[in-house]
């Protein structure tokens, strides 16, 4: 089902405000089967404060089992089926440093490789070659020109790079150049449509070129471009919930993510005292204000138990900050699981909180994992919980007569 | 996923009964976070009795957030995905003022309105007229006479009423004659499709002659036709379950609703007695019977929580009568909530008892919200409740060897 065919027809005006707080990787998992999670763990006397007057629920990422990434888990929960919606690796990696993609931009990652005097690949990542020595020869390769096609090149981490391609005529059917293997030379660029044509040829021109200037290099003497990806086409959160939004966050990554659904990208927060300044300062200008906090995902993955616990306790602290503004419906969650015990993204449902005044509170008291498995709103697919945040925002009109 | 394309195939034979109680806008909401809900509330212990023996769950009339009208909210729980099936607003002004449409028809719903000596509409409702002055008017609107084409016009509350063209050649995809403004005359019907032009054109024909034939009238001088929709093509319970279904309904809508799927009308009952009375009377003419009691939502409309409590608990003493007949399965529901805090029909589950010899009772010893929607049938989209009556009622074929 289309979700945004009925919330482009239902949508209605209101004054009403809807926050969005996403702790990243909010859910885990106790680190033994008679423990508690990070969440349970932790004291949340604010977040356990709107359980009582709230409903909470489960929400799954994608699919029961199924763990996102970044880019899917963000789109579920702004109401994109991840699914259906994909955003092509190339895309996301350029989103993710923060390079704005134009509507026919077609994007890769690139990795430097070492070749030996045959031009066969002997190390895929380049030596793990260090930051700082790939970053100056990324920028050199800015140098190259090709014809009737603009390039963008920006450093990543290590042997990583992207590149974005921008000209008439380009789509992004094509196969990566990384042949996943030592021993053979990267392979040509090759499209698997007749529209993609034009782009193979213009990548594998650059690389020609990008190759040459490479010459000489120890490490890093040739490339591989993989993901070929065109700008997601999402339609707006303006076009298909009658939403003014903003977002504040602080990594690139996740500016970038709701840029592609028509978000303003609002200050340039570092803290989330800060983030909390810019919510308060912007409260009149948008109807929907997304906040996005990192540290319980990047404390999840590098699997520290106490650290996520006390990362959940400072997201707690910024509460009383965020309920005093009276938004209309105020959820808490997280795009994924991120348990400490995995350290890595996981499937499992995720703590979700709503509070509204006609949320129908279930009952319970604080707000964790099991409590939320067994709330009102049961256990729900990611991508309805914006049609339950205008619902209860007053913001979606009767379906049918 | 089409449920009907597998219940086609599985429907066996089966002498057993069963009966779908729709007790409209059932669910609710407390006025009070900390409070209890209409049915909560009420004292049930008829339904209380039920819910030891059976199982419950929370029923999503359409999807998270959405709040159905009363079509979409029983298609649903007769089994007809509510997305994929429309009932148009013509079709279903038709249904609820209990005009039978046949195959070919095409409904719309007409609105008398107001026009100055210029054509341009001063008041879109004619001044709010009264049922009693606009009544004849649409009776004297079927003196006019297409040729090759028969019209019916029946009279609404107040500034409205229904026109029905019946003919050959005749298809829906016809604009709106409102231009939802005054100052400006209405507009003429537009087909959007080639095989809808013949309608358009009848229509245009008809609604020139009407306005002649109210020429003179101080505020109902002009109308105006919205919504033209043919009758909505719905396999039937005959075909899809293999049910001779009867419905028992006291106002026109829930009767043609249930027309709409192929269930049998029985009765005249304006009481919620006499409806008990036409389901005992006709027991072995039936294997499933639709029962419709309409004030759990009108008082919910009413936004009076003690009445709809009232209302609740009359519906609660029917139980017996009902389970003295021993159906095999006995479904209590909603067609949606209608909360009295919120006035309106709305998106939150509706509590959803079903009992059988084989439901699997899930420990719950009340009826309510709370206890719905953390029930042996968790929460689930009121599609699928017939499958699962049918299912109980041993009325179903295992789905592959």
């Amino acid at each position: 089902m289309d979700i945004h065919a009925l919330t482009r027809q239902l949508h209605t005006k209101s004054d009403s405000k809807i926050v969005l707080l996403v702790a990243d990787g909010l859910g885990g998992l106790p680190m033994s089967p008679e423990g508690k999670t990070e969440l349970e763990t932790a004291a949340t006397p604010n977040l356990d404060a709107l359980a009582k007057v709230g409903v909470q629920g489960g929400s799954i990422p994608v699919c029961p089992g199924i763990s996102p990434g970044s880019g899917p888990g963000h789109l579920g929960l702004f109401g994109y089926d991840p699914v259906q919606y994909l955003i092509g690796r190339g895309a996301l990696e350029a989103t993710g440093i923060g390079f704005q993609l134009e509507k026919e931009d077609v994007a890769a990652r690139g990795n430097f490789c070492t070749l030996d005097a045959a031009g066969k690949i002997t190390d895929r990542r380049a030596g793990r070659i260090p930051t700082d020595e790939s970053t100056p020869l990324a920028i050199k390769l800015r140098e190259v020109k090709i014809p009737g096609c603009q390039t963008f090149v920006e450093p990543v981490k290590e042997h990583r790079f992207v590149v974005v391609f921008r000209g008439p005529g380009l789509a992004d059917s094509v196969k990566d150049t990384d042949p996943q293997a030592v021993g053979v030379p990267p392979l040509q660029a090759e499209a698997t449509d007749a529209a993609s044509g034009r782009m193979a040829e213009v990548a594998n021109q650059w690389i020609a070129a990008a190759t040459r200037l490479l010459a000489g290099q120890k490490k890093a003497n040739g490339l591989m471009l993989r993901g070929f990806a065109a700008r997601p086409n999402l339609p707006s959160y303006r076009e298909v919930y009658g939403l003014r939004a903003a977002a504040i966050a602080v990594y690139p990554m996740y500016k970038g993510l709701a840029r592609l659904v028509g978000m303003d990208i609002v200050g340039q927060a570092q803290t989330l005292a800060e983030q909390l300044t810019l919510l308060e300062q912007n409260w009149n200008k948008y109807d929907f204000f997304f906040l996005h906090y990192k540290y319980t995902d990047s404390t999840g993955e590098d699997g520290n138990f106490a650290a996520k616990v006390k990362k959940i306790e400072e997201f707690d602290d910024a509460i009383p900050r965020v309920a005093a503004l009276k938004p209309k419906v105020l959820i808490v969650t997280g795009d994924h699981s991120t348990p400490s015990y995995l350290r890595s993204h996981s499937w499992h449902p995720v703590p979700t909180l709503l509070v509204s005044d006609c949320c129908r509170p279930d009952g319970h008291t604080t707000f964790g994992e099991n409590t939320a498995v067994r709330g009102g709103l049961g256990q729900f697919e990611a991508k309805y919980l914006m049609t339950l945040a205008l619902a209860n925002a007053g913001r979606l009109a009767k379906y049918g007569a």
